[in-house]
């Protein structure tokens, strides 16, 4: 079930981590070179016949455009700086849970970036995601709509995405009655800036049901998120085929 | 205007600033020598016919009553560590404004103490408080009916007191049309803990309206909220005695 | 569904939020007057037949017992600080989902603490819960057999207790494909002291599947552990349910 | 009341926040996409008439020219980095109370874009304003001046604007009998650096009478100023009305 | 010049620095065993007939009495934590420059205790001192008239000591032609507490002819101001001898 | 190799650990409960005859005692805070490498309780160990003599301790042709206080051939310090052996 | 003595600053408008006949020599990023104090621009400067020689310039005994970077006689240091006048 | 031994610290001009025929390259930024300690750059050095196959490279019995971006014989494993030699 795949001496690809954990190995891209990240997108796509790239810049889409095999495909997501890659055939598919519902809600228009990340690797891992964006608590009346549509949908679990001062996971996590994760961003200046008050504020928040991850963590937000509801929405089928 | 007592060699006080700014000296008592701040507080005494010490300890507590002259009367408020000192005859009269409508809302059970101490201040200073404690966000529906109370009472402004992810400030601000001064206490733990978490998140709100104080800046808060209710409520009435 | 009891004028208790939410109020006493939070027991008691009040301290701890209604009674958890009342009659019990499988592992001995009070909370709630100590990363070999017995359980979810350099949560993370809360707690001292490398650890963890509560947060971890895990139980029981 | 016009699926305008709220939606153009800023801003136009969007960038700009509807016309304001847009037939004038007298003290030349940022908000909320530059603690004789003229012009209420140690408002706040708001900037460097220094100094401010807003925070700052001041000018105007 | 007295194993005096910089060894008795500073200030006395200990307490005096050669005397002074020890001859007189300069000014009366270490220790090294307490900015008119005698009487450098946010030294330096030294006081609370917004804010200082000492640092304040106070004083009397 | 020994539920002893790695497993004090403490002490006493427990306070101490097996024996080293536990029949004895030559400086007397914790460690592990007291940066002339004396002693490694402003480590490395350690600790107060400046500076370090180990860290400097030397001191005899 | 030139509504120059304090004001640059710099700087010139810019990009130097009268100059040093500018008549004379004797000397060879910065203000306010680089502590033989020059010429104060550990000035002043004054400069990365490790250290050092200026304060740091040995320099020649 | 030369008036270069101590000065180049960059290599390779330049641009090399002597060459590694030069003629070998066998882990791609630049110290040092990449602790299967390797090879001392979380070091220092060296690299983002939790992670570990040097710190950890790992390579030698 260990595979390894080694590129050059940079990288050891852990090939097998879709099969072990239900979650793909997620190429960071941000700090490294445009030509190692295009050779590890490369074996990546010969091994699982896909490959998720973050935090890329255009020079990285180039120098993964320049190592696509024959008939392989990069995607590049303008907001959240996700390049998909797919190889000719479609990628190897997960075995593991899916089908799992994963609310999206934004606080302001600038955490769309951060949102898109996390609904991309969510949906990556065969979770369905509703996404609702601007819903920020300086106009409460702008979320209970929102809310009662992601319920009424029975959604699994909620991602909440908020920078500045951080208070609508805290707000959600008092109204519903399943997880919240609450995913403070970077969006924000002065005292507390760079997510940090954000981020405190979710760690502090006085609503029990919420955990957090770090600032700008939308690809962490979505693989535990769709994790998680992938795990329920397994239950419900398996439970559901044993008594057929 | 400008007048000076000096105590002995430690202190020079500003008796004239309740003439001059409608805002009496408070003596902060943390960090002095009891005997130290009981000879404060019987010249002040002296001078104005009354005296108020902040986070005052039992031993200040001893020190202020074994100073007080003839008929004197030392009150101590157990929640908010607050001294009232007056004078036999009744303190000096502020002629300046009076009479502004104080609201004060708290988040949580343990943020009263602050609370109290910003409405010991604004009432010394002639305003009306009304206070509403254990209204946060965590229980949106516990906010609504007090909010609504107080603006029907027509409250000049608002404080809002509150801890950990400090939220209830920017809610606040974002539903009514008045000013609202967000006061971060310390009670928190962990990362953003001694009111941290709470100041940053006020800072950074995205409700416009809003401005702060320095956390368990309870004093400060009650000051600044009385100076503005009551240049209100002055308003309303000289330019209704002068149209008489 | 919203009830609101009213303590004095110090606290507006949320007792329907077990119905509305799953998890019960639970009180902080840290900070709060003894005889405030004897009161607010009382009162919690009265109308949802059970409290749980954590970070008591033994002051706290005679004061509920003071307001402790006839056949009630409180159990004080030594190593968590937290205070279990039960009126006579045993509490309300909840309806919602119940049942859970939560496992707890402690990187530490000095881990004990938060982790108890994690557990405490997840049972109240319903769950079950198999706790392991003291399987820090120090040793790596102490943490595989603990590990294999939790899966081999089919744990829901898994919370990692862990202070100093708090690596646990990433290496069990990086193991196992269900979802890890990470703990932080203060154990530490010297530069990252109090829990904040831990804390800024786990944030930082690249293994995928993680989330992280506050530092010491072991009320906050256990309930949204309880929450998680109870939905999961639930969807095992209910579907079942259906097709009987 | 609660008017909700959405943009796409990008943003929710709060377009009724005037109305409600005696402040305009300022749109916070950084950290968004140009062409997000020009839709949201037309739509903005659309239902109000005017638009405000802060701290944008040429390129900011250019778009919202690109998306103004004929005879709208957009102003960019050169230190403040503010874009005022207007609608052919004026905008949608506030009903609620105008007039109020603010007045604007900096400490130095390089604090001017945070208070010209303020300045144009409050006078879009239709106070008046009156500005003076330069006059900082290290030449205290540069002060006395300006500030008599304030006072004698009875400004309602006085914005301080200062970096590098933000003495200022604590200084002023000392001299007057209205309410000061501190308003870091982050003209500074070394030790305390990006307005730090300036935001813990008007935090900690002895001066009773001072509440303080976020570094560089010139928006909220201007709003609440004039929501401040309006109030009272309202006050003034509404009582003579009410008696003549 | 160079002179090491031993104790035992645990401290090397430099006895010697009296004489090699004009500046007295202060033995910090904080942190170290009572015995083992009764110890070095036996030590200590025997080699210059006196010894200064700051940061002590009574269980310091206690031991360093215990120690005392007969004829020796320790002196403690309540407020700055200070004993001066005697030898019965005498100390060891400095050869070097006596006779500087020296104003203090304190921003409040919770500055005196570190004001007065910094006093003793001036005094100790030979120069006048003359104090002020209590001129904190806000109230700027206490200010003016200390300010004018020290300069009348010719002072060669000022020490301001100022808690909160620190920004009296920076007012004085805009004011005077002679050197001044801000000492940051610990007396402050909630953000930049414990003397970091002082601290921040003189090292921020825009008034140029400052210079700053660490928090509480009274003994460093002290000592470097009698040092070029009394070069000062030298200069006048040695070029003054040199014409005769 | 590996050996686990189990203490109730509450630890995991990794007994093994000295034969694994040649440095014995300490148990840090702190934070536990004292009666756990001694359960785990006199586990660990029946595995390996000896235990070291750090950070210890007098009622771990009593606990400790209380748990003692026939003839064990108790030492409490007053300065560093250890307690030494011995079975009767003497510790089972390292047979990894031994005889490595540790040489310890500390900068000032209120840093020796870390620096015996340095070199009880070493010693426990088979180090021979020289230690100079109070040869600070302030007085280089006290610094000279010591370090002459450790090179001619061929010393393996140099420990060097120290609080405030940390240059002792800096200015030794710039002298000496083998590895140095420095270890902060935290005798410091104002900015940079708990042993933050001193550590700061040593990781900033100009010199080459530093490490730096966490703040109060005597036990892991010392540990890593034998580690080292001992290797030294190994090759030198083993080589000797092989080429007899 | 008080005069205050106004430039358009933008800045209130001190011009009688330098006749008041002996300091000429300098106009710091960063942050500020070119164009806005260059009327400051010709309106300086108008009044005084010089004027100093600090912190001056390319840009602003351009700006500067458009609005320079006919017959001014405007040098620019490289790298210090200061800006002389004289009017052709020669620039206004102190007639304060002038003469003294600076010291200065820098840790390394990065440490330069600072250094330069602080010796242009000396040398403009008119005192003698003798600078050393590069003889920071990692190398301790290279400080002996320059340190003993300068004592040889007497210097009346030195200057320390240090990043990284910033250890230079506390080994400097237990050295001599004149004043020194630490400035430390932000050459420095990883923990403690920004100058934050260099001004730490330079606050707890441990040599008496030492005081600091802000992180890369060299124009602060040249102007107290000019301040003081002017004032030496003056005493020795007035008494040596008065007593011809 | 100590030769000290001087280029112009900006470096004095310490020639000799090689014989001295070992280790070759190395020039960082980050922050200095070009120019003087290129003049102080140009010297070094005078007096020692070769250099070392760390953090060099692009420009630097230029510059270097403008002042090479005659037959010199100059070779830029691009992950690691170093530019090493070296004289026709060879360099000035040390007759110090040589052949250490330095082991090198990094826990992932990115912290390449840092790996990179300890590697080349070493080896330049005289140290073997092996490297093993992207093993870190999120899939823990990666990491056992190399460090055997390591293990196998007797390596003497071993080289950590991790960001993010920082963990790997802790894990491989419980695992093994030689002293192990963390190098924490700033490649991380959010809560402890910038290598602070990497840093704090590696000063809190658990595991023993650990140390850890700066953020980044690739020289120095590179410089302090050859100098340790040489002793031991040299101890292995001299025992050797002296029993032929």
């Amino acid at each position: 079930m260990l595979a390894l795949a080694r590129v050059g001496e940079i990288a050891r690809l852990d090939v097998g981590r879709q099969a072990r954990k239900g979650i793909p190995e997620v190429i960071l891209a941000e700090g490294k070179d445009p030509e190692d990240v295009g050779l590890i997108a490369r074996k990546m796509l010969e091994k699982t016949g896909s490959a998720i790239i973050s935090r890329a810049s255009p020079s990285h889409l180039e120098a993964v455009r320049n190592h696509l095999p024959d008939g392989g495909r990069a995607e590049y997501l303008r907001r959240s700086h996700i390049i998909l890659v797919r190889a000719r055939k479609g990628s190897q598919r997960m075995e593991k849970a899916r089908g799992g519902r994963v609310g999206i809600l934004t606080a302001g228009t600038s955490d769309i970036s951060v949102a898109e990340e996390a609904m991309v690797i969510a949906q990556e891992m065969g979770s369905n995601v509703r996404m609702y964006q601007d819903v920020g608590v300086a106009g409460l009346h702008r979320l209970f709509q929102p809310l009662k549509e992601l319920l009424r949908w029975d959604a699994d679990i909620l991602l909440v995405v908020a920078g500045r001062e951080g208070a609508l996971p805290t707000v959600v996590a008092g109204l519903v009655d399943i997880p919240v994760i609450g995913v403070p961003t970077s969006r924000s200046y002065g005292f507390g800036e760079k997510g940090i008050a954000a981020l405190a504020a979710m760690l502090q928040a006085c609503s029990l049901g919420l955990t957090v991850v770090n600032i700008d963590g939308g690809v962490g937000a979505g693989a535990v998120a769709a994790l998680t509801a992938n795990r329920m929405a397994n239950l419900r089928v398996s439970t559901r085929h044993k008594h057929r």
